[in-house]
């Protein structure tokens, strides 16, 4: 009932608390307790007694209605579950895929209490300005291709920042999105599997939209910025969340039918990595070279200084740089 | 204080009361309770008015007090939870090891409702002759790593089952246990993973102990058998379970240290796979040819009747004969 209220007022200016419940058959105490349950959710409603209700301000809060409306996609962002406080959105995440949950239904919250990155690190999610989202795919791959899913991801995010405002993001292999060697979003693919058919995948994605430089600056001894600090102006989560579901799925199906051969390319002319000098980590053997290239499988090569070419199938990179 | 008694009961071969009260500084009610909670666990405790407590015969069920007695190991096992009757001890074990449960964690059940094998495959798992446990493990691997710890698993449990009976199991691989063409055991190998780490896999192995044979003739359309059905006479669960406990701590260190080419060798002895025409259905994907390789990294290799060579990374093997 508050999703139809919200669309009526959506296609009128103004629409009196009388038409509003003959249209949808309710009395107008039940329309102004919906209009009161959508101001505390953020919606700002105007109600004067000659003309009626008029809605003045959409939400600032990342829920369902404001995800899914003129959503152009088949299967991601279907369903969308969203919480103003969680411990992490991966968690929940991966408790709903284990019930059967569809692909493509996400999970948002405003922050995170223990918002994680990669191998238990600790993702900042103050509320108000970061994305924290988990998406549920469930990809006929085997389980050594699920390290290509961070990959392909990050190509979605990387035009998805492009799409919605006007900076250069880049890919840092595997996992990051930077921009002017700062961390502005992160990705992070953990699996359930058996030893050759995976369950689910959750891909969690993480980005620092609005929230102020300076936070970011305290709270990750400098390596992060975000999108508001770069560009100067905030950015619509909403629109943003929007064109990543839609990058993403049209690129999923891509790489499904075709392999990560066909979406290579891409990556590569998104990324931050090829040409670069890298330090590779990789649990306490330690080497550096240039990254020359990305092969077919997603796996990064490296040439040492010694001539000796590596490929990098797991560990840390770090730009020397 | 239940323990304790049990180990007074097992010391001495008869002991009153009062003793025990003593001995344990608690009141012979309470001693009392403690025998009567006993016995409703299926020990067989006598007491006649002279001469006090007799254990005359310890539990049938698979209780920690039994797997842990005189158990030799350092790891493995050195938790156990035991339930009468669970869903899955796989999903129990998954829990547990999200949320921080150690390595060596077993969790046995005495009947599960919903048993499963690979792919959501049904596991009959009635109640009191089969053995039903998963444990928990976090090895330092690779995710790609996983596949191969089913293979050695499978060599635990047929030196674990040769250690108690007098019969030849042999590996099907990847996960299967037989007898006599028919499976008297599967392994299950389910992982939670990052991209390049393992969180944990939850390692479920399911044993036709003492089920009747016709009764598995029934529910599996004749494709299982049971101990008790190949030999003839009861076997004991619980010490089938310290060996496998103690052959696959054995096994799982040598792993560790050495990879799989270290365990390659024993894999094959145990083996009912090669030599054998196996016909191999990949989802979908099908052929026949014969078995002859298993590589370093647990791989299987089948010459197809054209002489083309496959490595079988995933998919289902049937054996033809």
């Amino acid at each position: 009932m508050k999703e139809l209220i919200l669309q009526s007022l959506r296609q009128e200016r103004q629409i009196s608390g009388e038409e509003l419940g003959r249209k949808l058959n309710i009395s107008r105490t039940a329309v102004w307790k919906h209009i009161n349950e959508l101001r505390s959710q953020g919606y700002q409603i105007n109600s004067s007694p000659r003309v009626g209700y008029s809605l003045v301000k959409s939400t600032e809060l990342l829920l369902p209605e404001e995800i899914q409306l003129d959503l152009n996609t088949q299967i991601m962002g279907k369903q969308v579950e969203h919480y103003n406080e969680v411990s992490s959105t991966q968690d929940i995440a991966a408790e709903m895929a284990r019930s059967g949950t569809a692909e493509g239904t996400i999970i948002i919250a405003e922050m995170q209490k223990t918002g994680r990155g990669r191998r238990g690190r600790r993702w900042v999610s103050p509320p108000g300005g970061g994305i924290y989202f988990s998406l549920i795919l469930r990809p006929n791959l085997k389980p050594f291709q699920a390290m290509q899913i961070p990959l392909i991801a990050g190509v979605a995010v990387t035009k998805a920042i492009k799409a919605t405002v006007p900076l250069q993001p880049e890919i840092k292999w595997p996992n990051d999105i930077i921009i002017c060697h700062k961390k502005v979003g992160g990705i992070l693919t953990e699996m359930s599997s058996e030893i050759d058919v995976i369950n689910h995948i959750v891909l969690g994605i993480g980005l620092n939209v609005n929230i102020p430089g300076s936070l970011l600056a305290e709270q990750t001894a400098g390596i992060a910025t975000s999108l508001i600090h770069e560009y100067g102006e905030k950015v619509s989560r909403v629109k943003l969340i929007q064109c990543f579901l839609y990058e993403f799925e049209s690129i999923y199906r891509k790489y499904l039918a075709s392999g990560f051969k066909a979406i290579r390319e891409e990556w590569m002319a998104n990324s931050h990595t090829m040409g670069a000098r890298v330090r590779v980590n990789d649990r306490g053997r330690e080497f550096e070279g240039k990254a020359f290239d990305l092969d077919n499988d997603g796996f990064l090569w490296v040439r040492r200084d010694s001539g000796d070419v590596s490929r990098i199938v797991s560990g840390d990179v770090s730009f020397c740089n």
